[in-house]
């Protein structure tokens, strides 16, 4: 069936997205069995008992983790970001040579710099990754065998990988579903930063303004649709985003900067009562709003956010 | 049925706003004659054909003009507002002593200051208005008579307005099924200003940013349902939001600072990596925002832009 099959796959994280690749790959009949790794047994017997995955394992248990780990093709860490290092370090005594890992992580430059920290040598063995997935609700519960159909999975490998194990990831990623693609690090981070994590902020950002705003009650009172699809990123989990905020910093930054330098232009523009100048970005940004949706831009309703 | 009838009601262009008030009060049975006025004779033809309205006038012809004026009940203006002054200057040598003129515009003090210019002595025939009401399309082909029903309506009374005018303008609008609040008019731009006009700048900007960078093609081809959600009303009019920018300039600008205090603040927290910090934000806007959404934030879909 499918260009991709495996006899073992290692899941640290089986939330939403570790469960829904998990839930993928076996409707794909890619074989073999996932055994789910937690830092709680709650969380991994949770996911067997919605037979997510066949085995599970907790992370302060050396022998079941040995067990997990041993003879697995492939690791993937979908734990929150922040961890990485952590899970790598207690991964690393018991990894096989052969076993590819791989992440989902929103962020990718501060991923490497942990997994370098972590696997020295072994760093060949990484293979950086990001599900460009997610839905408004999280875990295990929520995970779907779609979830990855026609997303974006980025890839950003390291001078130190294999081609041949960049192209095994990239695969078990397609047989999800998944377009697959590469970008060095550096361009994810600032890619997201743009396009992903800075509207996340602004949208925080206004919804912060108004509640500080002595007529709070009021305005909300009166919000609509426009407030409505403007903030709906404001519902998001507040650690994760502080987690990227944290780590995807210099290119959030970078990008602030220059949406605050924007800022300031269509305020000049308001202030001098300039309605060419105004018009003229309002008219530029609904083209490229508008070609964009019509180029089919992520239409899905249901997959939405964390990205 | 209703509480409000009327013998004659003429709207001064007949598109999404001026058509929908005409047929949610057809379908209320509030009876009476609905005239249509405006710039080409095309504009009203298409209301005509639809049968959103009884009669038509373009505001050329004085006569006909005079005629759709004689013993109106209601005037609507649903126009532009930046066309406000021109309109009560060409309405007002037509206007019976007992006809109240309203609006629907978007901004209230600019609208009042034209009506203050246009109709002098006669400014107590005056009642501002804003239906808090829209879609994704405009023009009379987009009309329906639900577009009101649990919308609000806003009034914003003059201190020379009679109680009865302001109270026939708030059954006309409960008439459609909409909710009818009061509050003065700096009150209303500065309420608007916060939670319509500074989002629409804010998402406009967010577009221009990205397309004034280097890797614009890459981010948009990235960008997925946080960008879509937070950029959809950057498809809104440009030349509508152009005159509402200029039209509420100083309540936008003192939003638009405000925002800006609240970006520098964040700004500093991502610099020091202060992760507290962020996340006590995002913590209190999820938390907000997911209270307006419970409270039933206007959750309807298909009313959204323009506000």
């Amino acid at each position: 069936m499918s260009a991709f099959s495996f006899n073992k796959l290692v899941i640290f994280g089986v939330g939403l997205i570790g469960g829904s690749l998990a839930l993928a790959l076996r409707e794909r009949g890619a074989g073999g069995t996932v055994v789910g790794v937690g830092r709680q047994a709650g969380s991994v017997e949770r996911a067997l008992e919605l037979r997510v995955i066949d085995a599970a394992a907790t992370l302060d248990d050396d022998a079941a983790l040995a067990g997990a780990l041993d003879r697995a093709d492939v690791v993937l860490l979908a734990a929150p970001v922040a961890q990485t290092r952590a899970l790598l370090e207690r991964i690393v005594p018991f990894l096989d040579a052969a076993t590819i890992v791989t992440d989902a992580g929103s962020t990718k430059g501060d991923v490497i710099d942990a997994a370098r920290a972590a696997l020295g040598a072994r760093i060949a063995q990484f293979v950086p990754g990001h599900p460009i997935a997610g839905r408004e609700s999280s875990g295990v519960d929520a995970a779907l065998p779609g979830l990855y159909v026609d997303r974006n999975v980025v890839l950003c490998p390291l001078p130190e990988n294999a081609p041949q194990s960049v192209e095994r990831i990239a695969a078990m990623w397609r047989a999800t579903g998944a377009r697959v693609g590469q970008m060095p690090a550096g361009q994810h981070d600032r890619v997201f930063a743009s396009v992903s994590h800075l509207p996340h902020v602004l949208s925080y950002a206004l919804v912060e303004q108004i509640l500080a705003s002595p007529d709070a009650e009021l305005k909300f009172s009166f919000a609509a649709g426009g407030f409505r699809d403007f903030t709906r990123i404001a519902a998001s989990s507040p650690e994760m985003w502080r987690d990227i905020c944290v780590a995807n910093r210099a290119a959030l930054l970078a990008e602030l900067d220059a949406y605050t330098d924007v800022l300031a232009r269509l305020r000049a523009a308001i202030d001098a009562g300039d309605g060419a100048a105004l018009e003229a970005v309002f008219a530029r940004s609904r083209a490229a709003r508008t070609a964009w949706q019509e180029r089919g831009g992520k239409p899905s309703a249901a997959a939405d956010t964390p990205e």
